[in-house]
């Protein structure tokens, strides 16, 4: 505790110097007043009337062209639990800090006082026309899956989950990895999903997506194996579907059962340890995947899990080799569906940035390397491009670009933020 | 037209160059990934704590510190009409650079797509969290009053209204350098207000706190004087309390009859020319004073007016003098109401930010020099000091602050703000 403690006491102490992480700043050259001709009335006046006769001007005329809100109820911040919408804006505006810092993204931290699902949906829809794309943030399950699908749907921008999407995204590209470091092939494991919460149900749909069969997938809630016929899967319950697409032999009992011949386990449930037993790594099979999420207490500590005989272990920590981290998926997932102005991210999207975190690691990996990690900072261009080329291939970008096209602009602006971060960093840094 | 189209031409030039003129910056020197442990989690999760239980310390901890939101929902855009939200989103850009450049105030371009006035009140109540502030824009009157009043009832951070609020406060100014130049007292000089939307209402209600006794002035709508007992002022209509403490002695007519034996007019009514004609100057007291605000086009213009008589005209536009600006207030009034943290804008503090704009140009003054000109940057330390300071003075400051530390702190921010603003300038310009 002692390590957290100071680690605590410098956190505030540089949120407190700073009065926050981020700030907006002018992004075209300011050579005085008469430039307010242009930038300001009157001339801005045409750049309004441009926009009223056609909409999509708001991408080339604004800065929607690159701008997300990060929005919450704070209902699930972190693993505060419902601190509210004010105090979860620390998170909110650190995010914002590596949308900009790794994806070049002007982000806003937008925490809404909203707990309704309805209302929080409406509040969302008419705060859009400011944003390119929406990023949803720490709001509880299951109202979250209810918010996603319904701002999908009425917004013509991305709306993205990051405790669904991005933890998903991850965790695909960390699964790509093992097995290619096991030697085993996705259509051909048996995967035990512990808990079904937000990050998980997304990550079961990216695994049906991506070819496992569904046959091969056993999840478990608090209650036990999901199974068709479970007397609790009402009708109502979002867990339904997932009854229905997996566990087609119909496993019962709880996480052990679940855990019998499977070659890979992904944990997104509750603090460990403890979660998992190092007993029932034992009854998996051989080069057992292990993947361990929760936070702060993975499920089972990785020494555990070698210890009871896994071969690969994966958390969402970053003092543990192979961190399943968000922070490698979403900024070059936005990074590249603001590039060609996509109407949305599909969930093949989301795999093809997993398959660009994977094929960057390839090279490299181990057992103790089975995704990138944070300070491989050319990944969020990796990802923008695969991500971009998804959306404009399968005809969801406003803009048409090609391969080259689409890498210049991310490079560009990528390139163009770094040198601006650089210089202001090395400003701060003089004060 | 010309002259126009060429600059429409520029100005769409600039937007579609850089798409959109703000963007999000770091404001924390990033020195390398290790910094997320106290930036983002799990760090951060301490700021949270720290809010949850003390609100106020999201001042301390998050951007709130200098945040503003620019709300508006299109109704009334520059000289538009209703262009709808996103079709103004280049106007409230616009004016978030303005924002950063005189004020050093992170403000976010946030068009709400909602005409309903209660739910866009529930809305702007809704997302209020992330900012310190909010500025309400070219929102069409009569709601527009609604709305700040009850914004103003419902939220504890500043609400201003910068159609209401700002062209009132730009023309007390104007007013007092005017005044001071023809050697005549506020408490003394009749004044017809011609045009009674968002602008002249609230410049009603600061001329009456300024110590105008009401009985000396006569506002005119389109359906003649205004004055207790005419029939269509029912309970519901806001110009009724107009009514009651103007123009007591109800002198009926037009504007003609409003502008006998006048000291001063002030106009924003619709554009000109011909709204005023040139010889009702000649029934005013002697060196009258007009202020003729509407765009694009003045009641009535500068060079008839000189030749109608009048010793002073002031218009909206900067390419006459004596520009009524509202960009000469806002920058400067939020810069000072974020810097004490202050919990509203009354009215006392919009009349030292005029206060504060006589006081810069009293010693300059002249019948072409009544208020500061736009290139006179020094007057928004002015007159943030002075909205800072009253703030504290009336007890409505959550920051206890003493004249230099009001002063120092201002001077601080504005400092880094334009050295920031010249780096990213100069980076910008090398492109």
């Amino acid at each position: 505790m002692g390590d957290t403690g100071e680690m605590y006491r410098k956190a505030i102490e540089i949120h407190r110097k700073f009065h926050g992480k981020i700030e907006t700043m002018i992004k075209i050259p300011f050579r005085g007043l008469e430039d307010f001709n242009y930038l300001y009335t009157p001339g801005v006046a045409k750049a309004c009337e441009e926009i009223e006769a056609n909409p999509d001007e708001a991408y080339e005329l604004t800065w929607k062209s690159n701008s997300v809100a990060i929005v919450t109820d704070g209902s699930r911040t972190l693993g505060l639990g419902d601190i509210g919408s004010l105090a979860s804006l620390p998170v909110m505006e650190g995010k914002a800090l590596i949308f900009k810092l790794f994806g070049g993204v002007d982000a806003i931290p937008l925490p809404i006082n909203e707990h309704d699902a309805g209302r929080f949906i409406e509040i969302v829809e008419k705060i859009s026309p400011s944003f390119g794309g929406i990023n949803l943030e720490d709001i509880e399950s299951p109202k979250c899956f209810y918010i996603l699908e319904k701002l999908k749907n009425r917004l013509d921008i991305p709306v993205w989950h990051d405790d669904q999407q991005g933890t998903a995204t991850a965790t695909l590209a960390g699964l790509f990895g093992a097995l290619d470091v096991v030697g085993k092939k996705l259509e051909e494991v048996k995967i035990a999903v512990i808990g079904v919460g937000a990050a998980n149900s997304a990550t079961i749909r990216l695994l049906l997506r991506s070819g496992v069969p569904g046959e091969n997938i056993v999840a478990v809630d608090s209650k036990g194996t999901i199974y068709d016929g479970r007397e609790d899967l009402d009708a109502g319950n979002y867990k339904k579907w997932i009854a229905e697409k997996t566990n087609l032999n119909r496993v019962r009992g709880g996480i052990m059962e679940a855990m019998k011949n499977a070659d890979v386990v992904i944990a997104a449930s509750k603090p460990g340890p403890g979660v998992i037993k190092k007993e029932w790594i034992g009854l998996m099979n051989e080069d057992a995947i292990i993947f361990a999420e929760a936070n702060p207490v993975p499920e089972i500590l990785p020494e555990d899990a070698i210890e009871g005989g896994a071969r690969i272990v994966g958390t969402g920590r970053g003092d543990y080799p192979n961190q399943i981290n968000n922070s490698l998926v979403f900024p070059g997932v936005f990074r590249g569906v603001l590039t060609v102005r996509a109407r949305e991210i599909t969930d093949d999207m989301a795999i093809e940035a997993a398959k660009a975190l994977y094929e960057h690691a390839r090279p490299n990996l181990c057992e103790d390397y089975v995704i990138p990690r944070m300070d491989e900072l050319e990944i969020h261009e990796k990802v923008a491009f695969r991500v971009a080329r998804k959306a404009v291939k399968d005809g969801l970008a406003r803009k048409e670009m090609n391969d080259s096209e689409i890498r210049n602009e991310i490079d560009r602006i990528l390139k163009i933020t770094e040198e601006k971060v650089r210089i202001i960093s090395d400003f701060l840094s003089s004060l």
